[in-house]
């Protein structure tokens, strides 16, 4: 009920007709779009790419100065769980990641120069990118440890570096690359951003990344890559020298909630699927699934932690709306694991209701149970935010001690 | 953040007066009180009422006429939760269970001789009443089967039955008794609600019930109780015959929502607690039991918790004010379960972080953990309400195959 | 400890052994055949079965007149968990599913002539077999509920019907099918199963079923199929007309036995890969995953599970091997849901602990992760496993009301 | 299965008569018992305990020397889950903490003065003793940080510090108390054990601790001790100085092992009223509480659970038995939170099926659920076990790491 206080008008209007549209053409064929690869799939969804736009849907949360709608975080949030439940309905929106999170970064700190030439193409869908931070020698839970060097050198950066989990890099036209710039500087002063076409001499593809069982491509891939002697003008920079995990803050709080959203999508589109399941698969005459307390006892459980879920991402949508990122730093936390738990929980008693049927690819929970396993682990793992925000809270316990 | 967007003026203004009010006069005292017998501690606590009472701030959310501030009911969740923290703070703003529950009744369904008889002195805090439904020989999850029987004979109902879990029937003025009055009715057209007397004869109180250790009195108290040709006039009848059921729900709707903000305000208080201690409990030399991750975990989740259970009772309170009780049925359940379970949970959790001290009644925790055991239970079990969910969303299901 | 106790001498001697040969010749290189279409691949297995046969080691707990060793199955229950750590184990030994449940099935029921055509080519691993019992159209939780037809014409049965989940179908020499025989019998006697080689004509493969983003093909699928009439001679039934139920119960028995100490074998290896990371991951310098007391947690937790669905386990197949499967059967409705649970427990943190890498197909945990969700399905889901211990038991208590 | 195989004769033989015994003339009675102060029901205790020792069952696992019946531990492990469903019944058989403790450490460690004068009038049940270790100032999570000290004086130690948790000191004859003898020395050797009488001048009670709402007293209490230039002959010190930690972990190792028992106990008697409710209460004609499926998950969950339970405590004994306490360290930290949370939710359970009833004294679960939850910390608490387990599976990994 709450939920409803907080749409706009403009979310009142647009929800039902994108809800039409995701419900009409994208959620009957998305099970067999996911099965094939992506660059034969591209122009079916650069087609219904074409439609978003002419609907006046297109980059929900942009600027309107680069052909997006405008709408605000907790308006996003409305529109991000109607399209999220199929894996297409972001990119559809070009509000995917990484590229969205791109744009933000462009838009808040990149040059005109920056801007025209990589935010513009970007926003209009014409080019897709990447972001290379991740590296398989580092814990990801310490960001702070990294081995990618950005040499100055005259005019230009060198660059030197092995990363992975750079989503979509495949055949994308620019990374935006985490690198050491200066190794002498405080921990979180020593990193910059730096924007590098793909086709720059030296940032070579070592593989797409297996994941749960799939390589992928394309938009729908996540590779392993190195920096071998990259050159880019230091115009390339992005931001200032050393801000770069500054930005990278910029970055993750509204991916954050992006990804929280886009799975309270996910989790009402597998509720619908066991509910319609246990309502209609019969296990004697006259008796379906559904009459098993069992099943509803799956049910009633994944309504009540659903709705709180989408509560607590929408609310923290507003905070951010209205107080900014950081005020709302422990909120994120709290979102991104209470969220991405009952994520896995829903999708997990999805297909147990579904017996058999439910680890087939037959339905598209299967899909879903495996790509989002990795919910609890990227953008910081379940551990990473629980003792982040619980050293936050303490933090206020011990100041009134002293 | 949502919780911000719907405090009204009104409340605004009162909270940190009656979160002062409670944090100085009442939350460093109440262990002490639980300690004490009911009638023993009464004048102290009715003094207190007196305070509560000349600052404005009795009966939350009854009607004006009755002394009440006439809050709202989503208004009164935020009271009730700054309140509820503390096992006397309903009753010293004269919105305890199960008078509430009673004036409410009365002022929706009682004549105005019952009114002036039982709803005025109660409001006033004059009197304390109960509400005799469980019956110990049928299972609560069937509310059809009772065996108390009302006859009408003449002017009269004679009344006979067994009732137990009376709340409060211990020193209480009235009883609203929950009893057939028409056998060969309809199911849920079979029983009625009388008021009786506590002093009429026939009226026996078997015992106050050993709860988890204790068996109370008073106010405290939960008792067994019997009427053997009970005879009251039959203007004693609350409501028509026949519409027990129907007003047992219009008690049970916000009764459950009272519960329901009362465990936030507990859920808080032993949140509390177990930060406080985490911060400051050593364990070696310059580290507390809060550097520990196991112990962050802990905070953490309950942290999350606790916000996503109050988000969904305040949500179900403000879908209640605007859409009635009905259109809430299915949240109300979500809520009395899923609320419930985190209450459980974070008692647990706090008590685990304080260790020995935590089983001790040094501190509230323990207290809390015996009486709030029955959280799960109490206004349908977890179960109850599950099945009660699932049954309600899958009708939709079943009806859109056919 | 316990298990020490019940350890034949024979195990204490083949089991280092055994061991030895997984870490030395399997667990190295399982990953990389896991990615392999079966056919190219079953070369290098049968290689290796080669291998596994002259040690002495073929057929474990198999007669020894069709090879076996003629271990009993508490013997082969350690055999089962050394090798069952690998996808590949079961059948470098030729103890996998679903042939080993076929042996067992001829064994028993089997004429001379069906041992001398099926059993004896199957126990020396020169053909694969499948059995196809569970039907598309309806709940697999009431095996009673059977669409497929043998109708007897002479001396053949005409077989008609749709299953699928027919594992392994692709490229087998025969199927053993359950058909109703009799649709009028009492609904147990009314299935019979009946051997189809695959070649006959109408018995038809729709398709291999796409199981967690993978098709699969031979022994690593699973097949959905048709019988349109298919005609076979009366003398392949097997047993008595009627029987099917019966034979089936003797096959799930033990199968549920095998499957829990396959993953008692995944238990292990995935818990090592754990401890492993979690000792060697650096997160700062000289601090490492395993001195975060969240991963310490996860460790702990998985140790505790695994030991004690270990011991379940033998001890169930100890039970079995001592007193048959009927007195078994409620042990085994235990260790299946119990075991199974445990199993998904302790992918999942085994998962978590590796963080980004452990979601990758570099290390053989996501295809465990991705494969073993069914464990809580097959054979039984851990509903139908619960609900069939609690009714065994509550008979009991019953019993002693009347 | 596997626990009939680990029975000796002995055993069997006992078995049966004990468990009756306990039937018939203890679980009938001790509900009420619970509820009389100890002082009043001690003389009915006694009287059983003459039966006890008059069937040839006192002391079953201790010196027959001592009047005990020498079984071994895991001989015991049978008779204590026997005997452990009541609160009462370690007491009844002379086997209860913390005098069992007192009473192994005498036999290990005592001068034959010292076993004459407190093991012998203790192994017959004449006085009873306590064990003062945890002080109130310091987390039990680390023992080596300790106020209490005894110092020298001639032939004297005097004795200062603070001590709580103190169980059975109200009305034992004599405590004995950890205290530091060399605060210079390496932290593990800084602590002795003494013996002192209670009835010594400076030995004060400051009061018997509330625990979960009761005081209680004898026996059944807790007490907050001080000791105040206590002075006790240097002989009333327990084996060497210094030697306070070793002997406490000979004190710790079987102790945990008895609670596990005993748990186990309280597991079989909370699974078979919870059963027996289930089967027979009725929530409408014909139908019963068990034919609920929420209710079956609870029961089949519960099974599984203490069936493991037990399997690994008996494990653990028997590991001690053959190789040694030590050997057994990661077993019985193993056991002590697995088996501690399943003792927790199978009472939780419990109580729930009974519905109201359940929170009632009216059984004996409400006891149980507030007792228990101690279990998870005394002895240890679920996270220092779990760290320690953890920590010593690592090791083996790190060390094959360098």
């Amino acid at each position: 009920m709450l939920t409803e206080l907080i749409k706009t008008e403009r979310v009142k209007q647009l929800l039902p007709e994108i809800k039409a549209f995701m419900a009409e053409e994208v959620f009957p064929y998305d099970l067999a779009w996911s099965k094939m690869p992506f660059f034969q799939l591209e122009s079916t969804l650069n087609a219904l790419r074409e439609k978003v736009r002419a609907k006046g849907w297109w980059l929900p949360n942009f600027d309107p100065h680069y052909g997006g709608q405008g709408l605000n975080l907790l308006e996003h949030a409305f529109i991000a769980e109607a399209i999220g439940g199929s894996p297409f309905g972001y990119y559809l929106f070009n509000c995917q990641a990484p590229d969205i999170g791109n744009m933000e970064l462009l838009h808040i700190a990149g040059t005109p120069a920056q801007c025209e030439i990589y935010l513009k193409p970007l926003s209009e869908g014409k080019i897709r990118s990447c972001f290379a931070m991740t590296e398989p020698e580092f814990a990801g839970s310490n960001p702070v440890r990294m081995g990618t060097l950005a040499v100055k050198e005259g005019d230009e950066y060198i660059i030197n570096g092995h990363k992975w989990f750079t989503t979509a890099f495949d055949g994308s036209a620019f990374t935006i690359v985490m690198a050491v710039t200066d190794p002498t500087a405080a921990p979180h002063q020593r990193a910059s951003m730096v924007i590098v076409p793909t086709d720059t001499p030296g940032l070579k593809m070592v593989r797409n990344l297996p994941i749960m069982g799939h390589t992928g491509e394309g938009w729908v891939s996540h590779s392993e890559i190195r920096f071998e002697n990259v050159r880019v003008p230091a115009s390339n920079l992005l931001g200032r020298e050393g801000q770069g995990f500054a930005l990278a803050q910029v970055r993750l709080g509204p991916g954050r909630i992006h990804h929280c959203m886009r799975w309270m999508g996910i989790c009402e589109r597998a509720f619908d699927l066991m509910c319609r399941y246990a309502a209609q698969r019969e296990i004697e005459d006259g008796r379906t699934l559904g009459d098993l307390q069992m099943v509803q006892q799956m049910i009633a459980e994944s309504r009540a932690e659903i709705d709180a879920a989408k509560l607590m991402t929408l609310s923290t949508a507003l905070l951010i709306e209205k107080a900014g990122q950081k005020a709302a730093a422990e909120d994120v936390s709290s979102i991104k694991f209470f969220t991405a738990k009952i994520l896995n929980q829903v999708l997990d008693r999805a297909i147990q209701v579904h017996g058999g049927l439910g680890i087939t690819d037959d339905t598209i929970l299967a899909l879903f149970y495996r790509e989002e396993r990795a919910a609890r682990i990227y953008d910081g793992t379940d551990e990473t935010h629980k003792a982040s925000l619980a050293r936050k809270i303490l933090k206020r316990y011990a100041v009134s001690k002293g």
